[in-house]
């Protein structure tokens, strides 16, 4: 390649990030990003690392010394947690009413698995009555349920479903990508075996790693496996073995990565994760009330929405991508198409850690709106304006 | 947690990085990581992963499209790999001579494949003339083998054995994870079919992501599979239908990752590969130079040393774990320990990507014979002055 062929340093402005995640990432956790490389074995990264797993430990409210972060994304945590606890010809039963419940049956079936499928519309949620009732059927190793539908933005209820998996003798898995510090989440006391999460929706750090928790169940699982678990870099009781005491080479860590989300992970803990989940819920209130204003409905069933990610539905002749196009363009915000049968239908606005605030919905709100008007499309009022009179009555 | 737990901020020094990887990072690459992220489908983002393509293409020696990175690290590319390409009983004849070659072996068991080692003593290459009778008496589907052996410091031979893949009808697959900006590595002249490497060695990035180069044979074999590839992380058909035209989510990358590797790899095509492989050259001599007049020897076999990592026999007597402690503790100089059975016996000193200056050599040398010496080491002359001398003698 000449010289000439050098296609320049990187130059591109800030964006605003209303996706599906990543979310904007607190000042604090970029600047750890440049923080000085330290080897993968070196005393003070594995302090990091430690310290990273207590506090990981809190917010999935778990006390299982198994909670670390794979070197890898939200997928690479669920093919973990899958790889792990099933082996070939196990039954798993799964949950799908989306993109992710629909990967994660992918997953589970490319591992050999007799996968079970226990699927809702897009936009609902899964039964937990035909949920629980198929596991205590088929009674399967493995139950997998998504806690937050990214792609539908839904929260799943896991109760009744976890006590179902418990009675049959089953393992449950719990997808926590976009719930974990945003949502709460209760690992031990829900009687999940394995949750896993992602760095870079409501924690608060760029994306790269997968936090996982293992329990007691599930490394019993593993231990008594049959066949071995066919990788090494999703390898738990691997990674364990480079977690623990025993500090074996198990791979180079991806230090930068630990760094941010160490200090992302200090962040949800100094405000607190009733207070985070608090404020989660707040500004999805004062989003909700600016898009009612404009008329504008949510594809995800009322009484289960994901408070941090809002799959908004796009009016009637509105050119879907366009507007997103524009959005990105003219203001910087980027917002998440729809996947699968919600593709052109929906635009998906987050609200995640970093881009959790009312300044992030006022913006929103009078973009869209400025882009919607321009357009032709009539808004019954404003939406901007509808939340910052929510916000001004609830101070 | 409550507040007084919060294990503070993080505030470590840098570190002088000259162990097995990662090394140290150019200040520009290092500023990348901190750059404002990016969604992993906005089009700035897209271009960045285009360009990044193009530039390892030509890093690799490949004209194939399919060369990308994977969103983990070195370990991660070697699964890509085999797990694309290996199916339950297929044989793979794997050259082992180290703990990379080993760990080769180990993935491939794990995905059900029928390994046959070809073993050598760790310090040695694997005997080209065994590998190609092996491999042309067993006819497997992948010949697996490491390029530059990080545990032990040699650099293996390719051609003959390649050749033999050929012969036998066999995919070629190998290790290029500590060769790659720093050795020559020739992908499409050697007839590599899959090749991968790592972001933190010789081209300079920090860790966490892994160049892989797949070949038009190997992308045919993985659309013949009978069954499917039993990753969906690291299936290579779903990574190409995110990094090609096609720009379908797969998962969210890493993006401050991509945007280092970005500019590592401006640097390195800034440099010349050919420049850049006779720094890592120029360098190695001096070392050696300096090591020698200090009656220090390598662990690796004559004729066939890796420029960029040295095994250095620990003096008799001398505590292998105490030196590199000091060395860490007092100079911030970062070596690596023995793997396997050279494990106490050698410490291992990595001169690469930016790492690999006469600066380095020299601190490095000059802080060895101190400590050294400060424990009764006698050594018969200076290593800093011999290097010094042999930079003066090759201008």
């Amino acid at each position: 390649m000449s010289s000439n062929s050098d296609p320049g340093g990187l130059a591109h402005r800030p964006r605003i990030l209303m996706g599906p995640g990543p979310a904007d990432v607190p000042d604090r956790v970029l600047r750890a990003m440049a923080a000085p490389l330290l080897g993968h074995l070196d005393p003070g990264f594995l302090e990091v690392l430690d310290r990273v797993g207590e506090m990981l430990r809190h917010v999935f409210g778990t006390r299982s010394a198994r909670t670390l972060a794979v070197s890898g994304t939200g997928t690479a945590g669920m093919e973990t947690a899958l790889a792990n606890l099933l082996e070939p010809g196990d039954a798993v039963v799964v949950g799908v009413c989306g993109y992710f419940g629909a990967r994660m049956a992918d997953i589970a079936d490319r591992l050999g698995a007799r996968v079970v499928r226990v699927e809702s519309e897009w936009g609902d949620i899964v039964s937990e009555e035909t949920m629980a009732a198929t596991v205590l059927e088929v009674r399967p190793t493995v139950v997998a349920l998504v806690h937050a539908e990214t792609s539908t933005g839904v929260l799943q209820p896991v109760a009744s479903i976890a006590r179902a998996a418990k009675e049959a003798g089953a393992l449950l898995v719990l997808d926590c990508v976009t719930s974990l510090g945003g949502c709460e989440v209760d690992v031990d006391g829900w009687g999940v075996d394995v949750a896993y999460s992602a760095s870079q929706k409501c924690l608060g750090a760029p994306p790269g790693l997968s936090p996982i928790a293992a329990g007691e169940r599930a490394i019993e699982k593993v231990r008594r496996r049959a066949s071995r678990v066919p990788s090494f870099y999703f390898d738990l009781e691997e990674l364990s073995r480079y977690w623990g005491p025993e500090r074996a080479y198990h791979h180079t860590a991806p230090a930068h990565l630990y760094f941010a989300l160490y200090e992302a992970l200090r962040d949800v803990l100094e405000e607190g994760i009733a207070a985070r989940i608090a404020r989660h819920r707040r500004h999805h209130e004062a989003l909700v009330a600016g898009l009612s204003a404009m008329g504008l409905e949510l594809a995800s069933r009322a009484g289960h929405r994901l408070p941090v990610l809002h799959p908004v539905r796009v009016p009637e002749g509105v050119a879907e991508a366009d507007v997103r196009r524009q959005l990105a363009g003219e203001h910087g915000i980027e917002i998440g198409a729809g996947l699968g049968p919600l593709r052109g239908k929906v635009w998906r606005v987050g609200l995640m850690g970093g881009s959790c605030d009312a300044n992030h919905v006022l913006v929103f709100l009078a973009a869209l709106e400025r882009v919607l008007r321009a357009r032709g499309v009539r808004l019954p009022e404003s939406g901007a304006e509808a939340a910052a009179a929510w916000y001004a009555a609830h101070p």
